[in-house]
């Protein structure tokens, strides 16, 4: 069977290539939206309810809506990669504000629009290899000013702060706050791992679904789980770090800045925990499956 | 001759209904564009040179390209204003990131996308009224996480402000930083009068061309203008104050939260800086003359 990129635009599946939006959506032209990311491994959907949850309150927090509650928008879901075939996929919804009225400013008027994808898994990091991240002087969009448990768009700090990594020759990036102290990557959160005991920034992070999937992992393979803030000098000199996304899992960093951790490989809890991630998905509970039209 | 609201996309003119950007732009996905908004007034673009210089500089700061030099850009701006036939027109340009390669996450493998419309002239606020404003809670994010002299997307503080400003009865909002000094509002700067001195934000803020204009023509008028901060309290109890933008140019204000200013009609100092910045507007050194294919 052939696979292929699908979206679902203006109510209808679409190729990928024809997925568009209007150049005068709101979602666009403010960044006014908010999204989610669940991957689909194997043929199921991973963690499904939980990325459904936050982005059903990230819309009532922007007082945003759908025409779908959780049930339609599952199986509209689980239609839209069926249709495309894809065993490891990554699957976008989007809720954008829409248009105003002609003339309006006032967002009020506006009918919120969906729109979804489904387009083959990604990887922040390749699975066997570890990361070279670099500690940015750029600064994450603090709370006061964008909610971070509403996944949004607003990403301009984390790509400056990819540009600033490729120019000190690292892949990516770890953005700070106002103290210096370690927040997110653009698209994952960050772990340390010092004397067997896990640290992960509580606050001002997004609240990853993978993240909160690491720290139960953590819990139930004995390791103790800190959270608060990192420091960069804790960051640079840890046992084992990783980051955690939908777009590749638990991925082990092995280099911060100029320092090494550890040998350079990945470290033997950072494996552990990643070896049990991907146990994980293989158990009922969290797995909704996709059922395909033909098998391959 | 009738009037149409038109757009620039992949290099083609077309009815703004059918101005679409694809779903997996980066511009969109991670808000990672930057734009610029001059306005046509009478048939011609007012400042249109200063707008320019600014969105070129954007493009810079975020490593952007577009394959036209700014007399290219113009003459593609003037075409697209002729071809609308909107004498009092709102003409937006916009830079994209572009699509990443398939399953890259690396911005340095986009093709930048450039898009341009025009649709009738927005305001901010009807010329003959006064705005209402409410000093929202919410913090502008701040110039260490986005630099705001980039021309950007990253609303969504501004939007959280506006729907404040709702519930509070108010028709717009000004956002502070984490000292409660007034910042802006969504797309427009905030000028206040005290005893006959113009006061307005110097950091942190969208450094506005009409912001610029309203700075020399109080000069011209021989008024002194001091830049630093403004607080919530002086901007409550300013003599007078105004709001600027290319959506509308200089706009009174003639209420803060519960605060009516002066006695809520426009002020003496803001009616003659009107007056002056819509005079400039026929002054051939600030304006580009558009040249419609036949006259109405």
């Amino acid at each position: 069977m052939t696979t292929q990129s699908l979206a679902y635009v203006n109510g209808e599946i679409v190729p990928i290539s024809e997925a568009k939006i209007s150049l005068l959506d709101w979602g666009f032209l403010h960044s006014d939206a908010t999204y989610d990311v669940a991957h689909v491994w194997e043929g199921h959907f991973f963690h499904l309810t939980e990325h459904l949850d936050r982005y059903y309150a990230g819309m009532e927090k922007l007082r945003m809506s759908i025409p779908y509650n959780k049930a339609q928008l599952t199986a509209l879901l689980l239609q839209l990669v069926a249709q495309s075939g894809l065993r490891h996929a990554y699957v976008e919804m989007i809720t954008t504000r829409g248009q105003p009225e002609p003339g309006s400013r006032d967002p009020r008027t506006c009918s919120n629009q969906f729109f979804a994808f489904v387009v083959p898994f990604v990887w922040i990091s390749q699975p066997d290899q570890g990361l070279h991240i670099a500690i940015s002087q750029q600064q994450r969009i603090p709370t006061e000013s964008v909610d971070p448990t509403i996944k949004n768009y607003h990403w301009l700090d984390l790509v400056m702060g990819q540009f600033e990594a490729y120019d000190r020759g690292a892949q990516t990036a770890a953005v700070v706050d106002a103290n210096g102290n370690i927040k997110e990557g653009p698209g994952f959160n960050i772990f340390i791992i010092k004397d067997s005991q896990l640290f992960t920034t509580a606050e001002g992070v997004l609240l990853g679904i993978t993240r909160q999937t690491a720290i139960q992992l953590a819990q139930q393979l004995g390791m103790q789980v800190v959270f608060g803030e990192v420091s960069a000098d804790a960051f640079r000199n840890a046992d084992e770090t990783f980051a955690t996304s939908t777009a590749g899992g638990i991925m082990a960093i092995t280099q911060v800045d100029d320092n090494v951790i550890g040998d350079g490989q990945i470290g033997p809890l950072t494996q552990q925990l990643k070896d049990a991630y991907w146990a994980m998905h293989k158990q009922p509970n969290y797995a909704t499956e996709v059922v395909y039209e033909s098998e391959p």
